[in-house]
């Protein structure tokens, strides 16, 4: 993504097949698209997308998909074909970036991580219809639904935004770092004080530290929580702690944003 | 609210109708009220929407409305008439409106969604008094609480702040989009480790998504969670992701706030 | 507090009473106290006020407060003697504030708020010496904890943090409003939904308002949630907005915040 | 960490035992380290902590330590080692730090509370080794856990994030003023309301502030919550704090960071 031109090539080329290419290319690569917002064409990739997870989702509750199952295929077989035909595409106008030779590019495409993911997407849609094998249809159940990530690459906004994000990228490891510690000192502490009461639950710093998740995200599913005074207060100390560890990204993150938006309306 | 001009008619209209036809217009529209804050009139009419919606909740409850049937029936009617007299009075004034003929801009508030809306509740208050359809009383009761959408339109600072909201609309789209797809993906997973162990809470991946959007947003009634190793160690990514997925709207919201109040005191 | 001048009165006064009467009003009045931080004789007012809390709170478990009632008891008389002198003394430095004459200042002090808490909470300690009535002494317990409450004039930083949270009051209003908002039609929608099958919990709309809070504020007890698909898809939709009800009030502290620090750090 | 220059000594030492100190102090120091980011050794360091953490943390589960006992042990013996050394490098170069003499400068390694902890660790790590005292066993384990702590100083983006918050201490220390407030306020009005009716969960004020932490910090475990009308009307109110109780220090962080990154930059 990151050699993509701005610009597509301005070498004049008259043919209709090349015209075609270009036209294929600024429709389908939003850093080239001219007008503002999303392009037709992916406008329709993002609602196949959209209707084939919908429909993966509801294809496992059984409720829903009995008897309904020549309807699954059917829609399972159609977006299959238009994600492959998206994908020779892809393939066909790869050619248009700058920087590097047609093959290179078309290479390029192929091993990018988007290419492959492209790639298994489509083989994990054909597989049940080559093979009856269940643990290939249970995969291949999995990959229909990463097929959402897909929807990544159609909005130059997502590229922007997950940029101001990746800037402040030490901040953010070192929160994580800091929950990750208060994780573990909050899960030694319960599992020394009510280790012995409830073993089941404390009785060890891993089993502890499900309790220490649960309780530094703020869940609180009630499964697991302390009963003696002593572990309501290191409890209470951890929760408190929790507070923080969404204080603390939440400032880094509006701090980067405000940054970013300022930065773009300077230009 | 777009087309509503920020200043009233300038052209002299000595008759008095039309002076309080003026009166009228400076009262009920935030825009134009010369004067800070919020107009006697429209305080009035603020009362009125909480007095009904109040009435409107406790009327549900046996404890409090059994025995007291007849004061809740006048309470309604006297609402009622209110808010009749005030849609009429909202026509009447629409001619104030510049930039359009008197008779068009009267259609526009008629068709304009508050203008709608402001109908609907009319009937929907008047509807139990002439007839005794159990769907019509039940419909009614509902959108008597939707009254409470006709405060939106009371305060200049709302339309300010709403601006403030909507001017990035792009990112939090994308970060709704995201939480969609964690939701998704996590909900796959559960329903792949626990989907056979407790079928009834994971059997699928649609029933497994009550417990994605119980854990993502950190409420946690404990009605379902994870049992197994496997199973605790997704959720445990999942609650994490949950922080992130409230720390980037809010940190989005700051920045477009801190700008919006930064670029309002530079004027 | 607003009528506080920043700087003592300027006059010479030689006398050693008029001498420690500055003194003093310099020592208890954070505004004009010449140091950084805060006055020894105020620290020793907050550690007065706080073991006065915990021994109040500590007083109401009976493995704690049993056997040492005169312990307690003797504790309490002196920190009674602590505020009562404190109050003496305030009602005398009151002279040194400028603006009014010195009969005015004491009034004033006298019926000012925090005026009338510390009288409250003297006439409050020394309540259980003078009567056995059962119900002042609970009374009296309630207001000893309100103690706290006297923090609050200890610190010009929290009067300055006071100010930047009051200068967005109409946006915080707004964002409660719309929490309100969504709270009543959550609580509606419930009703509607489960009202008849868990005729407990959602049986009248201000029973359901209980899971609107427990929802929206993310908390999530697990005493009340729904159990039918329609029930739980539109307990995800209030969910997600409890979210941004999070969300919208952070942004806005943050601005407000982040301004206030930098137009102090600009003079 | 304060008095460590920000440039190493610039004193010609030509012999190769002087030049290995000065590399060694490039290396172990973040606060010197010529190039970006954190050093091999950092790294390897960084690695060796997590690995016993995870280790130490593992060892606690009979499920994964049963059978593995010598690994453990060697896993243990060898990490021993590497802090020891560790330590014995630190107490070398510090001669390296400017400001005071080698004496001092070492002195003041070993009496820093770095130092002391590296030593705490060491003496707790091969205490096992010696003794089968159980006691000792017990507080040897959690002391490995400690080691994490040891992170902090690996890495300067950490201490300047930390200076970032430490700026903000007593907007900080406000807000958890205030929390301590609702805290206490909350529980007191449960005990009153609900003291009798669920006297082992509000009996007295010190158990119902379990209930108050686990409300204001939204986790809601469901062990204890309101089943009164007028004890679920108040804890609505504190819960609708707890979202300030959110609001507020994030608002400030984010302010903090916003400054912390503008200023950074404008040098």
């Amino acid at each position: 993504m990151l050699n993509a031109p701005n610009t597509p090539k301005t070498q004049k080329e008259d043919s209709p097949i090349g015209e075609l290419r270009r036209l294929l290319y600024r429709h389908l690569e939003p850093s080239v698209w001219p007008n503002a917002g999303i392009s037709p064409l992916n406008w329709f990739l993002i609602a196949a997308i959209l209707v084939g997870t919908v429909a993966a989702i509801l294809q496992t509750e059984p409720l829903i998909s009995s008897g309904r199952e020549a309807l699954f295929r059917g829609l399972e077989l159609g977006l299959g074909l238009v994600f492959a035909l998206e994908y020779l595409v892809r393939f066909w106008i790869a050619a248009e970036r700058t920087g590097h030779g047609i093959a290179e590019n078309r290479l390029r495409f192929v091993f990018s991580f988007s290419g492959l993911l492209d790639l298994a997407i489509i083989v994990a849609t054909f597989a049940p219809f080559v093979t009856a094998n269940l643990l290939v249809l249970r995969l291949a159940r999995i990959i229909r639904i990463v097929r959402l990530a897909k929807l990544g690459r159609m909005s130059a906004a997502i590229q922007r935004l997950s940029a101001a994000v990746a800037s402040r990228g030490v901040e953010l490891l070192f929160t994580m770092g800091l929950a990750a510690t208060v994780l573990v000192f909050g899960a030694t502490a319960l599992h020394l004080l009510e280790g012995e009461l409830q073993s089941e639950k404390f009785g060890s710093i891993p089993r502890a530290m499900w309790w220490s998740v649960v309780t530094l995200t703020t869940i609180g599913y009630g499964d697991v929580y302390p009963v003696t005074v002593g572990g309501k207060i290191v409890a209470s100390i951890v929760a408190v702690a929790g507070i923080g560890l969404i204080a603390m990204p939440t400032g880094i993150l509006a701090a980067a944003f405000s940054d970013a938006f300022r930065t773009g309306s300077d230009d």
